[in-house]
Order: C-alpha cells, then sequence, then structure tokens
C-alpha cells in the first residue's frame, strides 16, 4: 500500500437558514431575520429554473444525512475521511440554494449581489463560523474568508488580517466588480500587499454571471419577453466571468509588483487555459495587430504566461479530457476538487470518478495534480498530515488498474 | 498563368472631417459642425494613448496618396488593383482616428459611443455616402451599412430595407448593447427576420471594449488614479468583445429559428474559435457539472458549432499559425481581408504577407480562404467578377515558391 495526499480544493459550507444570526454583529440581525424570509422566496424561485427541484431532489435520495456535513463537522469528516481527502478548502453555500451567508454574501458576493453595510455584516457572520469550523481540524479545514473587497479596500485589509490572526489563510473576493474599479486599478494594492504579506491565497470562484443579461431584468417588468437561451448563455459565460479578473491583474502589473502573490480560479474548467495564455502572449509579444497602440507592455519584464504559471491555480475538479491536456495547461497548475456538497461534484462518486480521470496518467503527475500542488501553493504542514494520509488516502495502486 | 479571385473581407471608408454634413437629413447639420470639433479633440486625446502619433506618422510616409482611397474612389480602384483584390466589404472609419461617420456612427456604434437620434442620424449619413460610393463600381464595392439596431428595431428593419434597395447587402451592428437588450431578446427577431428574407449579411467588427474599464471613467475626475495596463486589457478583451454577440445568438436559437441567417466576425483573429466551440458544445452535451439546471437545450437541434460552421464566417487577415490551423476552425469559415486602409492590416504589403502566410497551403484550400468562401458568403456574382481577375487577381504560382 502506498496512500497518497488527497487535497479537494473545492468544497462548501454554511449554515442552515437563520444560524448565522448568532453570528451577526447584534445591528443587523433584525434585518437577518427578514433577509432569511427573502432568501427563502429567492430559492423558491431558483428551484423553478435554476436548480431544478426535481432533479436535486432525486439526486439527493439516499445521502440526505451525508449532505448535513454542510454545516455539521463531525458529519463532515466521515464525509472527507471516505473520500479520502485529507485536507480541503472551504468556500461559502453549503448545499447551493441554501446555507448561504447572510445578505448575499456567498459566492456572488459584490456589487450585483447585495448592498454595502449588510454584505459586509454577512461576510463577517460567515467568516467568523467557518472560522470556527476549521478550528475544529485546523490541519484538514482550510476555510475560505469572505471579502467583499471592491467597497472599502481598507475594510478588506483589515479583514484578511482578521483571518489569518483567526486561523484562515484564504480569502474569496468578488468575481464581478460591478460599477467599482476592477482590479488592476491602484487603489487595490494595500490588499495584494497585505495579502502577499501574510501568504493569504485570494481565490475567484465560477457561479456569478451578468444574469440580467442572460434573463432579463429582476424583478420582472409588465411585458416581460422571456428570453429564450438565457441559461446555454449563462453556463457559457460563466467560466468566462471567473477568467476575466486574470486579465486585469496580469496585465495590471499586480503580479509585477508584488511577485508572490497567490490567485485560484475555482470550479472554471482548464480547457480555456492553453487558449487564453497563447492569446496574451500574442499581445504581449507586440505583434502588426497592435503596433499603433504603442507601449503597452514594458511594465511588464515578464509574458503573461510566466505570471500565470507563477502566480496562479487552478483549483477545480477534472474531465478525463483536461487531465490529457495536462501539458498544455502546466500540470503543476492543475489542483483536484469534489466540490463537496454540490451535486455537480464528484462525491459521492469520488473514488470511481477519480479512477476514470486519472487512469494511466504517471504517478508522480496525479500525485502533483491530487493534493501537491495544493500542499505547496496553500503552504501547507504535509508531515501534520501525514497519519492521516497513511489511513484514509487513496492507494496509488487505483489508477493502474 | 492562372489568376485567383481574390477577395478583402475587411476594408475601410469614410469622408473627411465637415464632409458627411450634405448626407445629413438637414435638422443635424448644425450639431454635426459641433460634433466635427469635438471628434478632432478626441482624435488629439486619441493620438496620445490609442493611436500614437509617431508611429502612424511613419507609417504614413510615403503612402499619403494611396490612403486618400479612404474617400476618394479613382485612388482606392488603383489601390485595390495593386492589391490584386477583386471586390472589398467596406465598413466604416477610413483612416483610423479621422474619417468616421458622424456623431460616433462608426466600428463603436451603439449605447456606448453616442446617443440615439444623431447616432441613426450619423449612420444614415454614412449609409448614402457609402451606398453612392459602391454604386461606381457595384460589383466590387460591397458597403456595409451602419445599423445601431440595440434602440429601435423598427428602424433597423427600415435601414436594412433601405440599405438593400440602394445595393447594399452588408450592415454591421453594435457590438455592445450597453443598458439595452442583448441579441437573444425576441424583440429582434424581426431584424433577424428581414435579414433572411433579403439575404442582408450581419457584421460585429472588432474595437469596441469596456473602455471605462480599462482606462478608468471619462472625462477623467479630480484625483483620477491611472490604471496601468488598460491597453493590455483592451487589446486582449477587443477580441472577447466580438465574440460574445454569438454565444447570445446561438443559444438563443437565433439561428434555429433563421436557417439561412448570415453573420460574419470580423478582424477578431480565428485562434479562439476551436476552443470557442468545444466549451459551447461541451455545455450543450450536458455534462455532470450542469444537470442540477435542468434542459436548456432542447431548443436547439443541432450543437452549437454546427450553428457556427453553417451560420457564421470569419472575416479577418490571418498570420501564418491561423492558417496552420484552418482545419481545427473550419477553412471554409475563414475569409481573408486586409484591413486597408488600417495600419494594422496587410498594405501596403499585401502581396508579401498574403505569401508568408499562405505558402504551402493546397491550392484549393488558399482559393476558398482567399475568395471562395467569400464569394459564396455574401452571395457574389463571380462570373461579372471574372474579366477583372484575370487582370489583377494574384497568381497562384506565388504560393508554390
Amino acid at each position: 500500500m502506498s496512500r497518497m495526499l488527497f487535497i479537494s480544493t473545492d468544497c462548501h459550507a454554511g449554515l442552515l437558514p437563520g444560524q448565522y444570526r448568532e453570528y451577526l454583529d447584534p445591528q443587523f440581525r433584525e434585518a437577518y431575520d427578514a433577509d432569511v424570509a427573502v432568501q427563502r422566496e429567492i430559492a423558491k424561485e431558483n428551484r423553478k429554473v435554476m436548480l431544478v427541484e426535481e432533479i436535486n431532489a432525486k439526486w439527493r435520495q439516499g445521502i440526505e444525512q451525508e449532505l448535513t456535513g454542510a454545516w455539521d463537522h463531525a458529519q463532515r469528516i466521515k464525509v472527507l475521511d471516505g473520500d479520502g481527502i485529507a485536507a480541503e478548502v472551504i468556500f461559502p453555500d453549503g448545499i447551493t440554494e441554501e446555507n448561504a451567508p447572510p445578505f448575499g454574501a456567498g459566492l456572488s458576493v459584490g456589487p450585483l449581489g447585495g448592498e454595502y453595510e449588510t454584505q459586509w455584516a454577512g461576510a463577517r457572520a460567515h467568516n467568523r463560523w467557518i472560522a470556527e469550523l476549521s478550528q475544529m481540524a485546523p490541519a484538514r479545514h482550510l476555510g475560505v474568508a469572505v471579502v467583499p473587497a471592491t467597497w472599502d479596500v481598507d475594510e478588506a485589509v483589515r479583514e484578511v488580517r482578521w483571518a489569518r490572526q483567526n486561523g484562515l489563510g484564504s480569502i474569496m473576493i468578488p468575481v464581478m466588480w460591478g460599477p467599482h474599479a476592477p482590479y488592476h486599478h491602484p487603489k487595490y494594492d494595500p490588499l495584494w500587499a497585505i495579502c502577499q504579506e501574510l501568504d493569504v491565497v485570494i481565490h475567484f470562484h465560477s457561479g456569478p454571471g451578468a444574469a440580467e443579461e442572460y434573463f432579463g431584468p429582476m424583478p420582472r417588468q409588465p411585458g416581460h419577453q422571456d428570453m429564450v437561451g438565457g441559461m446555454g448563455i449563462y453556463v457559457c459565460e460563466a467560466v468566462w466571468a471567473v477568467v476575466r479578473p486574470l486579465t486585469f491583474l496580469i496585465w495590471g502589473g499586480v503580479f509585477e509588483r508584488y511577485p508572490t502573490l497567490k490567485v485560484v480560479v475555482t470550479e472554471a474548467t482548464t480547457t480555456w487555459v492553453a487558449n487564453y495564455l497563447e492569446h496574451l502572449d500574442d499581445r504581449y509579444v507586440d505583434w502588426h495587430v497592435t503596433a499603433k497602440l504603442g507601449d503597452y507592455k514594458s511594465h511588464l519584464s515578464m509574458k503573461p504566461s510566466d505570471y500565470f504559471h507563477r502566480n496562479i491555480r487552478l483549483g477545480t475538479f477534472f474531465r478525463r479530457k483536461e487531465v490529457e491536456r495536462r501539458h498544455e495547461v502546466g500540470h503543476e497548475c492543475m489542483m483536484w476538487g469534489s466540490d463537496y456538497p454540490h451535486p455537480e461534484g464528484t462525491w459521492p462518486y469520488t473514488r470511481d470518478m477519480m479512477v476514470d480521470t486519472f487512469r494511466g496518467v504517471p504517478e508522480a503527475e496525479i500525485a502533483t495534480m491530487l493534493g501537491g500542488s495544493a500542499a505547496a501553493f496553500y503552504n501547507l504542514d504535509t508531515d501534520r498530515l501525514a497519519p492521516l494520509v497513511a489511513q484514509i488516502g487513496p492507494d496509488t495502486s487505483l489508477f493502474n488498474s
């Protein structure tokens, strides 16, 4: 037996509706009680169009107990052990249409998803809880603090310090900045500086999209005409939305100024990477078509793909074809994830899906993608995890069958 | 000697500042006089950051006379003959920072580039002139009518009828819809219907981008902080901006309802196509990750790439590597263009660049990409062009050397 370090860089957790109350600053509790009702209505609407009730109900049959690991620590540990996962990165939004942080401070955090004061309050409530949950097994749980950075960078810097002091080495910031400044604006420099200084990993998690463009303005106006195809557009553009901040960070010279800053794009597939980097590098090489624009690259000492491979990682689960093309992407940038407890992840079929995905790949490369890359990027204490890996880690022989 | 039909699907023409006056409806002429001064200021600003004066001045040395073909028909014919171009698709914005239609109705037409009434007036003025220019050699000049469709679809339908009646078989519509409805909205159906009925080709020409995100709000506010990297972001995102409408059209079922509708994306490279179509098709095949969203594809009888190959073409000049990867894209979808009189095109080095780009490719495929595809898609009368091709067309032997 030779067991592998197996890290999921994409898991989720969140409290049941109403249970964030005690984690909120008192002045927001009354508003939260009302918000819970609002969120229930939104969830109800969502179940009609976004998270189809019958599909989800069917998926949940027989795993109801295991799903409670979204908020229950003992249950969560059982699921992780069963999957062979030694450590996990934990995002908000436990079971998609429930368990989200208050006031829209979950995966859709940002100016398009809520208001300034309440979103910060909701984010802080979630951060307090996820810090508490993570402390129950700090070597295994890497909780991600929600930081609505677009509104107030000073607040964001304070929250990063709070997160690090409370055992959290990861944050997520809004994927979409709405009317606020994009991420190449110098106002964000203090945020990049503190994240670099404290070795805090920044995440963009897929989910947000330009919903009003796809589905029409909400709430529905009289005379609203349904726009056929909105969901197809959404599932395609959601990937682009989460890649877009990288373009701003790379060209903005953020990784030039903060050379050890760490950024992860989570659950956005990897099939776009090779083409995306080719496009950025083409523009950097200053070909014919852009010559008339003058110098727009001398602030970058390396080409865009060099920053990508140094500063950026892809946190996601894999399809077989993504693994087959790992060398186009740079397999060191690819980090596996189960997405537990979301239905689009590998759980409850993790072992089978993992074997299907990685079969026949050289063992060293599997080890990198399943755990090595993540351990290095998140700076994990692998010695401390070793006894656990020896108990629950998947055996290398699985992939040779 | 065996001469080839050589069509440029990307050329530009426009009048000198002030000269659109007589083509404007009288009530807009006074506003136009003021607008000319405004445009001169914008051009002056642009020459500092976007179209660097010294680079452009150097490029123009020795070709000043030929550049006047941007508005002078006799000169234009000489340039086309010299390049071996039998027919050309003509977009607005003759020499980039001058010769644009009034009131921002050029390549950046749309709600982000101007106001409703004046933009329509500017578009109509340009359309009247480009129709007149095209009539000077109607088999060679395929003028593109500007149609600011996002504001008023009834007006757009009338303009398409006007265009067809006045010899124009092509339109361009805004790349970015701003606060208006995207192109999967049913309000556009009458526009698609009339374009299909009258065999009018719809174009999206690259150029627009989310400028305020890249460079900050205009005009500059007190305390403005420069955002380093805006130009690099722009040159990368400009390609994405012009591809985006395709996602809305395809998923919106527009090509399902209008199966012979024709759409061209111009000057957007082709290196993104294979990856883009893979992404759309992956989502269509309904893999694991999107199952929870329910049915979002039964309104499409074919997969996205099938619509693309049937209804969409790429109008652009080529880099060598694009030609090398032509089979990933479908070389029948690729149409050559010189971009005359823009500096980023092939002119005044068309012959050399063409040979470098296509050398060694099978003759039949070169013929398709240099002219055959365009002739079919734009439904050209190749018999009428044959005597001209026999005189000026490039010889096939060029590509075998």
